[in-house]
């Protein structure tokens, strides 16, 4: 079976930019319920299709593994596929395989889901089954040393055959020093060796309850019909008083700036980037969030993006330049910006040009132009996300488990419509004129440094 | 009460290197000895004045803290002078000043120590109270409040006050992404504002116990004087079973080059630091810390060393230029080498020449002069050392509490002088030509950048 990992701020950046989606007022409806034992559960009607999504959200991630278990979380998605007492190995993929459905699994820095679309008669079933293995995963030590093999292979092909992922995760270090974002999802490598059956069926018992889970359910379905099943199949696991609000280390404040340098034969196109520390949704003041979000799309997406017509129009230094934010998180999170040199341009200068088109907004602010056009491509970009059931799933299931509300997200197009040119001067002030960031170079080696006598 | 720390890291650099000490079989003889309840004694008698030194070191410093609560062992060092039910607030050290007796503690990574300076005839009295607030400690919010004002203080001294230690700060943590040395032993600001009197009374009862702890008395005393002293006194305090081992996070291996660029209006001299990832004595292969520590010493101690001549003498672009050696830490430490680059030279080009220099050493080695130069002036500067009782008992807890033994001191000036050149040079390929290093460049403020348009 393939398992695949979202490494969560990335594939959280998503969710609230141009690529991801948001749902309107006007959208798509939802309703929203607690069982008995805790169990946060979510409806997405959408009758266009017999065909439903189920996804079980976990709230723990990477971040909420302690020091020298990196890698505990993601290690544990992997388990999660070993069975159950009731559906031994490889029993319930059987049979999902043979109803034509799809089944799999993701970890984030803040949250563990596991996802199945079926038909909709179907949905019973594979409710059974997550509800199954919420609490009655059986692993032996022969199962668990094979699969921390497949997840240290996956390690290899990700991170340690790509020189950009290699940057990415030296970055995210030098960015997050105190806060647990500093470390990759998959784990670091000496980390993922010494991980055990133990630890694993530790954590498991600790953060696999209803009272942790959000359950979201979408596509073919009742709001009725999802409370009856939910309250029937889930209603009797019993809730895990142990469990309560995440509390993690924050962030010092930055005093020096950083910048990290990866050198590789293999980087066939060198390119720069910069993080820096921003708010999330949870924790940016209010309206301090969507103005990032319209802050990084002025900046850096599309060809009418400033850093696109500055670098690659205007002084034709790069190949390409943009932007980003990744917003749904739980804690702290980044603004990303990125670009490529055409050759014979150095990176220094790259940098330095870079500064300039920060400066630039930070001095002098956006045109209304630029706001309006940021706003209508944003709020616009969400439209499209109403036709997928799976996305809005997706996106409903990262939003809620960082700590975010219904509202939070079917009001955002309202708030992202009222901010602000000024907003957006003074968001950019804040976090883009900070010391709180990091520059990644990623450039193939330097010749040998001549000898000095 | 004034309390000093020593940072832990660069304090314990100076105990094996020229400004600190090790003890050779011909030198001080010391007797070890345990107690039933598991509390470790060290006695190095020195019978030319009538003066002890008592010390209790306990195996415990910041890089044991969770978490989100650094600054927690510097913290309770602090409060571990507000007395007890016996020994109410000040009570002793009146006594303690009316004797014409000295006390303070200090707070590293891996231990915690407090000290008194007495006549012989006082030991007993030292003894008493050090074992009465071993356990007895009493604390209420009011004296934690402000105690905590007193630490917070403390680190803007230290550190918000000089740009150096901020430079120093982030090294730190740019080097260490996944150990705990990545911390400020003093704690972070925002988590220092936190720490509270659970904290601090939970991490006192995990941790404080004759179990965990090494006494060392230095100076006019016998063995057998101490043997009766501390079986009465500590004797009767119960071990701590839940007292394990330390095991904390090891680094991950470095793939990118790390420059960290602190700018501050408030720098009178400009300089270049370098932070190489290397075993500590405890952690290194037979004989690889000797090599490190006559690899520090050739390249950069003294006027004859080959930092000091290249950048210093030759090529005239440095005021000064050194190497360290950290040895003298539980897990894996630092290799240090720093450099003020002469007005109008930039960081840059000096940065490029310290290369050269180490080039040099990891291509072709040192000479025998160099190698005879260096084993001569380390062994030497241990016997200087063997002249205060104070030095003697502060390395010996140091290097206690950080997983050495009493022959590794012993038999240090045997293993220096058993180094060889191929040894340095081996030394040099492994740490100094590895990417595992941070840069810092300490400057004053470019002036503002020129606008771009």
């Amino acid at each position: 079976m393939k398992i695949i990992t979202a490494m969560a701020v990335a594939s959280a950046a998503t969710l609230f930019s141009p690529r991801g989606a948001a749902a309107e007022a006007a959208g798509p409806q939802v309703v929203r319920f607690m069982l008995q034992n805790g169990m946060d559960c979510l409806v997405i009607p959408d009758h266009r299709a017999p065909v439903v999504t189920h996804m079980v959200w976990y709230r723990v991630g990477s971040a909420d593994e302690e020091p020298g278990k990196s890698g505990l979380a993601h290690f544990l998605e992997h388990l999660m596929f070993k069975g159950t007492e009731k559906n031994p190995s490889g029993h319930f993929s059987k049979i999902l395989a043979s109803l034509g459905g799809q089944e799999n699994a993701f970890t984030g820095n803040d949250y563990t889901a596991y996802f199945q679309r079926v038909t909709r008669d179907h949905l019973e079933q594979v409710m059974s089954f997550e509800a199954d293995r919420m609490t009655g995963l059986v692993l032996n030590d022969k199962v668990v040393n094979s699969e921390r093999d497949v997840v240290l292979e996956e390690r290899r092909m990700r991170t340690d055959n790509s020189p950009a992922a290699q940057l990415g995760e030296a970055m995210q270090a030098t960015l997050f020093v105190n806060h647990p974002y500093g470390r990759p999802v998959i784990g670091w490598e000496q980390e993922i060796k010494k991980l055990n059956r133990e630890e694993a069926l530790a954590f498991y018992r600790r953060y696999y309850a209803p009272n942790n889970a959000l359950l979201v359910v979408a596509g073919d379905v009742t709001p009725d019909e999802v409370k009856t099943l939910a309250e029937k199949i889930y209603g009797p696991i019993p809730r895990n008083d142990a469990i309560h609000p995440r509390t993690r280390p924050s962030e010092p404040e930055a005093m020096a700036d950083r910048r990290v340098v990866l050198a590789d034969t293999r980087v066939a196109q060198p390119s720069l980037t910069r993080n820096y520390l921003a708010p999330s949704y949870r924790t940016a003041e209010t309206g301090e969030a969507e103005a990032i979000d319209v802050l990084a799309h002025v900046l850096g997406t599309g060809s009418l993006s400033r850093l696109y017509r500055k670098l690659v129009i205007e002084k034709k230094i790069a190949a390409s330049a943009g932007a980003w934010y990744g917003g749904v998180a739980y804690d702290t999170t980044r603004i990303g910006i990125s670009a490529t040199p055409l050759p014979g341009v150095a990176l220094e200068d790259l940098d330095r040009a870079v500064d300039g088109v920060i400066s630039e907004i930070v001095e002098n602010g956006i045109t209304q132009e630029e706001l309006a056009r940021a706003k209508t491509k944003l709020v616009a970009d969400v439209v499209y996300s109403w036709d997928d059931p799976f996305t809005l799933a997706r996106m409903y299931g990262a939003a809620l488990t960082t700590g975010l509300t219904i509202e939070t997200i079917q009001k955002w197009p309202d708030r992202i419509r009222a901010v602000t040119a000024d907003e957006v001067q003074k968001a950019a002030k804040k976090w883009l004129a900070s010391r709180h960031f990091v520059t990644g170079y990623l450039v193939k080696p330097p010749a040998p440094p001549e000898k000095r006598s």
